[in-house]
């Protein structure tokens, strides 16, 4: 009820700025509504997304969006009660916005039980250790399992080991994350958290723990999906935190045999209904042609999930609402909450399978899924043709602080079923420099969100959702994706 | 082992660098062995405090003392067997040093154990949160503790509450530490950890959770000791997160009902043996007087206690080790590493008794146990007549980026005793912008350590303890403290 109130005080405080043409707020810049410098959008639209912009960021509802979901949901991992009640928080939150077809779209998914974790070095020096259970691990037996530790860097000098070096071992993958803005330091790193388990388990270890897929350097441990390898024994998984990777390779670094005690309490239940969630602004002209805004509403359970993806959700959704707020655009804007992202994809496939159909009127996606920083770059997946609409858009984007990245965009994962069907893309990139910081883990919380970056990244949506449900010519068919990204 | 053979190779190093008369990592200043800026120190001594400056900014024993002390014992709660072990542990890393008349000196803690913790808020929005047991708290029945919440910003609000608006609840006291290079926010919030519970169970509460006595924003409960009024009924106490305070607080601020289910399992076990560890450097000349450097040896249980205050033993042992690397001082140093500082000054209280008769031969002492930050400021407690003394000392840290902070010097928790016998002290101030936000949590790892910072620390030790070793005249008697302080 708070929350609606809010909703409503601010939407006043919308409709005023857009009396007064308030433009503050944005980045020094030429003028962006000098329709001479744009290549093919008209005057109009370039002029409402000029309008658009300031209002979105001094618009702070995406910021109660998000208060509201972490404070009256907050986790909720796939198939747990936190994603039942999202489900429901999410329609209402939609409807009170006044989005259109408003809908909860069932589908099952797994159910994957955490329950405790510990972990111990037993020997040379005895310590406790903090550790997280990766997602989808089987558990330890009550008492837990205690063997010695075998350490390695990396998932090739695992590979590399000789199965008398492994077997009956708890083995170590110990290899830092790298910080970047673009996040790439978790390619390199995330299969150990995805595949380790069962590299190590082809060597006969009884259990694995790697040093979190993260950069911070909190005791908190980075969970995140694991996946067993059929035809592989299945062994535990965990992560530790940084500082206790650090420990333990501290004692390993001497030259003592080190025992390590690890204890999972993780089961797999029967799978469970979830649902993704969905709600649109009606386009005036073209009401069957969409385009698609997703980000992902379950989250992990460690964190209350405001910065993956509650934030993603914020944004998309107030960017939507922003743009119907000046009168309801040409084509349909979709959004798409989608479930189970985190723990399979769920949502996802469900969508693609659900409007396989309708693929073709999908005139551009965009997803939200990394963090709350400030977008720093827009990349597009266009036709050829249509390369002239994307350098106007980044020409829009300038204002904000966004520079044009080309035209490879990858979509997010909730939007790989528009990649086969070739619709047009569009990356929204946000500076990832501290999202993996908190990526994942208990400290997943509302208060790392800085409410000016969130409203960037709205104006940032807003107008690039505005361009693609106004444009006249079509954007796609996109640049086929290389066979290595499918 | 490993440790000692580092420690034997990197003592080569340090006679090296004396020979080359090194003197690289100084902050440039004015030459600080001139001889002529200083009112009353002679040449040689001043000459002998800018040896010591450079040789301590270059060596790392420091650190391979802390990264020994956290590796190889790790958390050491008092009467807990970490403890136990760091008391073996110190007594042959000062042996291994060099260091004289090492040995432990037995003292009773008591033994309160944590158990386990746990948080909910059950209503209006169910959400887990992270919170830690206040130490010295009582457990909750096995079941846990569920009440209706009432939030106060602070002890003054909740004495000013009716007993009918407290009896039967649980008292969530929200107020935030403020952050301060001198950590000043800390004595404005820590009433709350202290006497928080007897406050709130005298109106009537079940039960107290406080907002984390700590300035970071992740979700690690800052524990630390509290006490109970006696003649008042023992409630259990905990404190959330900064991070979990602001969701309760947020629940709050909605104007629902909001209950909340705490469950500890802390108890309390009889008193049990610990000690304080102690050795000496001793004086070529007047072996009786000493200059006391000390630190606490024992630490929270929820880190590794590398920063409170593995760092201060760390720096006080290295600093008179490097002293005596020169030739012994004229005088004593002795350090002593406390036992029990966290959960009553066991140690301190052990000391001053046993020292009661020798404390006219305790020329001056300082105590490091702030952190691991750099040293900014050095305040004295001397009497006029060594005033000069003070001001040459302050001379001697310029370089070091030391500036003199007057004659009212604190001391430390562990160097009370020294108090009313009106011991001369000396504070070398460390910045502590950041301690508050490791302080007492999960979070006081190594890897939060500068080594830089740290070797600054040993620098400013050596120098000070150097000059209060040799000085002719008498530093005191200090002037008393003013009542309030005591």
């Amino acid at each position: 009820m708070r929350f609606d109130r809010r909703i409503t005080c601010l939407a006043v405080t919308a409709a005023f700025l857009v009396a007064a043409g308030a433009t503050s707020g944005e980045t020094p810049s030429a003028s962006p509504a000098d329709a001479g410098d744009f290549e093919v959008l008209p005057a109009s639209l370039v002029e409402r997304a000029a309008t658009l912009r300031p209002l979105a960021l001094a618009d702070t509802r995406a910021w109660d969006f998000l208060a509201g979901l972490t404070t009256e949901v907050g986790p909720r991992f796939a198939g747990s009660d936190g994603d039942r009640r999202a489900v429901v928080w999410a329609q209402e939150a939609l409807r009170r916005l006044g989005f259109a077809n408003v809908r909860a779209e069932e589908v099952m998914v797994p159910r994957w039980i955490r329950g405790v974790a510990g972990g111990r070095i037993t020997a040379p020096w005895p310590q406790p250790v903090e550790l997280v259970a990766l997602g989808g691990s089987v558990g330890t037996p009550e008492e837990g399992i205690e063997a010695e530790v075998v350490e390695v860097g990396g998932l090739e000098e695992l590979d590399g080991l000789e199965v008398a070096a492994v077997a009956g071992k708890i083995v170590f993958i110990n290899q830092r994350m790298r910080r970047a803005r673009d996040g790439s330091g978790y390619g390199e790193t995330v299969p150990i958290r995805g595949r380790g388990a069962s590299r190590a388990a082809a060597k006969g270890a009884v259990a694995v723990v790697i040093r979190s897929v993260g950069t911070d350097d909190n005791r908190l441990g980075h969970t995140g999906a694991m996946r067993y390898q059929e035809g592989v024994r299945k062994i535990p998984a965990a992560a530790l935190s940084n500082p206790d990777a650090d420990v333990l390779a501290a004692q390993v670094a001497t030259g003592e045999p080190v025992r390590f005690r690890l204890l999972l309490g993780c089961r797999t239940l029967e799978d469970v209904p979830s649902a993704s969630v969905l709600g649109e602004i009606v386009g005036r002209q073209r009401p069957d042609e969409v385009v698609l805004l997703a980000c992902h509403l379950d989250s992990w359970d460690l964190g209350t999930g405001a910065v993956d993806d509650g934030a993603g959700c914020a944004i998309v959704t107030l960017a939507a609402k922003l743009i119907s707020e000046l009168g309801p655009p040409r084509r349909t804007i979709r959004v798409f909450l989608a479930a189970n992202e985190e723990f399979g994809l769920s949502g996802a496939r469900a969508y693609g399978e659900r409007y396989a159909d309708a693929m073709g009127l999908h005139v551009a996606g965009m997803e939200s899924d990394f963090g709350a920083g400030r977008v720093w770059s827009m990349r597009s997946r266009v036709a050829e043709g249509a390369l002239p609409v994307a350098r106007d858009l980044a020409r829009l984007l300038e204002p904000l602080g966004i520079e044009y990245g080309g035209n490879e965009a990858w979509g997010g994962a909730d939007l790989r079923p528009l990649r086969a069907p070739r619709v047009p893309l569009f990356d929204l990139r946000q500076d990832g420099t501290h999202y993996f910081d908190l990526h994942h883990t208990a400290n997943d919380t509302l208060d790392k969100v800085d409410p000016e970056a969130l409203a960037q990244n709205v104006a940032a949506y807003a107008v690039a959702a505005l361009v693609a449900a106004e444009v006249d010519g079509p954007l796609g068919p996109a640049p086929a994706f290389p066979e290595r990204r499918r």
